[in-house]
């Protein structure tokens, strides 16, 4: 085929890994652990099930177009819940409702970039970021984290140009699962101000933080929408995957850019999948509390039994939200391990080298667990596992 | 801001038409017609929404992500339905699903084009198409339709050149309602062909097609996926629009690479969405057919009372599908004229003006009904009501 947006990128990793599991068997008492994807296995919880059908039974408007924002009722809800939780002041004509936390990102960056511009985002980076500055026609520019999973905002300045356009960041980061400290996102937001660029903050596992109370507060400086554009995702929080459901915030002048793409793109966002988030915020906080509660202990189960491994020689990197990412001990790229470890261990993850560029060190002996779908008796059957095989 | 992809397009003309409403009372005997949209203003019938009840209380597959090329049964039920419609062979691997036909088009441009390609599409066109095509950083060709609204293959011939990398038509027309004879679109095919580029054919609207049988034969021919790229939507036939779901009908080549933009762009389409688009497939046959005739009465009624219009100095230009396209006889553009109607008259429409470019004529003397939600009684409404318009 000749050159196009499609081609100047590579093929999903996601799809990619499901590939690895054709043709392989798995015994009765070696079940496949797939702690690959970062996504719920369970549907949303009953009562949500239950107010979703009457939606579908009663509300006509749930089966036609919407504004391309976004329900007005749940941009308003997210704007109240946001101020309150956040300590600042976010309103309704400051929030759109997307397809999905995917689309927020595609859609921030085409108000953002054209042809040649450029991105900072830290590596390892979530590969679908990656994906979408590749198909704009937008260089990504990788901050290395040096020591450590945190990226530095010092570090973030010297690789800035005249064609840089924004920073791009994950938090809690998906693929190393860390929480960046409140005052690193200072540092950012201070830098990319400084430089008239846009800070990106992807907060789609926020639900999951360790941290009591708000992350940060950015939100509190009532000019942040000058610099910070927050994208959010429903999907964990309420089980969500399935119906695409995300949000972007940022300044009314932003979102009226993002609404010509949004409408170009797919016209709204979906009405039943609005109005299950809605419902979700109404209805299910402390159902939601209960649920961070149980992933908390997942990463405890991770932290406390990872010297099973550790013994052998691997490391934990960085431990949070739905992630482990970890140093493996083989002598072997992580791109030709994680295929054998669907064979050899019944385990499938994705490979350090899908997060970062063929030219960035460390990808190779890097590996992500996706924990959040293993309770702790799966834990202790992924590191036994792990800790058995001799390569 | 500074030049960014969303900065090289315009706004929504759906949307911005909707500002026009701000401010307007509309007296309680002449309340406001709205055919400004293509999308039916009923939910689905009621046995889809007791099915949609069902899969949502039902089935938890419906909440989670599904493969990005859609659920597997959709893209066979849509193979077989076409290969027996349209008398020809598609199988389920050439068919992918998307989050509306936007989505689709969308999708098919980012395989085809990179930064400076061009595009052939005949004026007046689909307004998304064009928004698509400039935040591609591609350059949008209009092919004028010189003495009636079927574009020609014989003028596209002249317009290619080693940047065109595709045709884009749309059948049954969105904004004329015309419907393309089967050798207008085998001379474009053959054309493409020639040429070494696609040819893309929207047909949201078949189903509303006035014409017994195929509207046409270019999938009995065995190669046609070396040319054809096909796009479909279940927003019109099942009254989906608020679900999002829509189709692409193309290589398996092809299709690989459009599995990269749709990941990064929405992970997979909305999986109630995808079952309810199934379901109607399966079940809605008859309905459906009920619902076609429907529409095809009120294109008579626009047809058989035209004259109220012609009398006045108005031309009905196309008429079919959802549409009907005219021409006035008011000394001022359509692009002040419309949203004087709505003051005026109580009708709000679109002007040609927002289907091409500023630099083709004939935009300024037309205007779109998209007449699909309105009965008999409401076509003599409307037409009373612009007869009686005196500007």
């Amino acid at each position: 085929m000749t050159q196009s947006r499609t081609s100047a990128t590579f093929a999903p990793p996601v799809m990619e890994a499901r590939r690895w599991l054709a043709g392989v068997d798995h015994p009765a008492d070696r079940p496949l652990l797939n702690v690959s994807q970062a996504a719920p296995v369970d549907p949303p919880p009953a009562p949500l099930r239950q107010a979703m059908a009457d939606i579908v039974l009663n509300d006509a408007d749930a089966h036609l177009y919407g504004p391309v924002l976004g329900l007005p009722a749940l941009r308003a809800e997210v704007a109240t819940q946001w101020s309150a939780s956040y300590g600042g002041t976010v309103t309704a004509d400051q929030v759109a409702i997307t397809s999905g936390c995917n689309q927020a990102f595609a859609a921030a960056i085409a108000t953002l970039c054209t042809e040649g511009d450029e991105v900072i985002i830290p590596v390892p980076y979530y590969f679908n970021h990656r994906m979408w500055l590749d198909m704009s026609g937008v260089k990504t520019v990788p901050l290395l984290t040096a020591g450590g999973m945190i990226p530095q905002a010092a570090d973030a300045a010297s690789l800035i140009t005249a064609k840089t356009r924004a920073i791009a960041l994950v938090s809690p980061n998906n693929p190393c699962g860390v929480e960046y400290p409140a005052e690193t996102l200072h540092a950012f937001r201070d830098l990319a101000r400084a430089h008239g660029i846009a800070l990106i903050v992807d907060e789609t596992y926020r639900d999951f933080d360790s941290r009591s109370g708000a992350p940060h507060d950015l939100f509190a400086d009532p000019a942040w929408d000058d610099t910070l554009i927050q994208l959010y995702s429903f999907s964990k929080a309420y089980r969500l995957t399935g119906h695409r459901v995300g949000a972007v915030v940022a300044s009314p002048a932003r979102l009226a850019e993002i609404e010509k793409f949004l409408d170009t793109v797919t016209i709204c966002p979906n009405q039943l999948g609005q109005r299950a988030a809605l419902w979700g915020m109404q209805n299910l906080g402390e159902w939601l509390a209960g649920e961070r509660l149980e992933i908390l202990d997942r990463r405890a189960a991770i932290e406390e039994n990872f010297h099973l491994l550790a013994d052998k020689g691997w490391e934990l990197l960085g431990c949070g939200a739905y992630f482990a990412y970890v140093k493996h001990p083989f002598a072997m790229s992580s791109a030709d391990l994680a295929p054998l470890l669907v064979k050899e261990a019944g385990v499938l993850l994705l490979p350090g080298t899908m997060f970062m560029p063929d030219d960035v060190p460390g990808g190779d002996s890097q590996l992500r667990i996706a924990f959040a779908n293993i309770d702790r008796a799966g834990v202790q059957t992924l590191f036994n596992r792990l800790s058995l095989l001799e390569l």
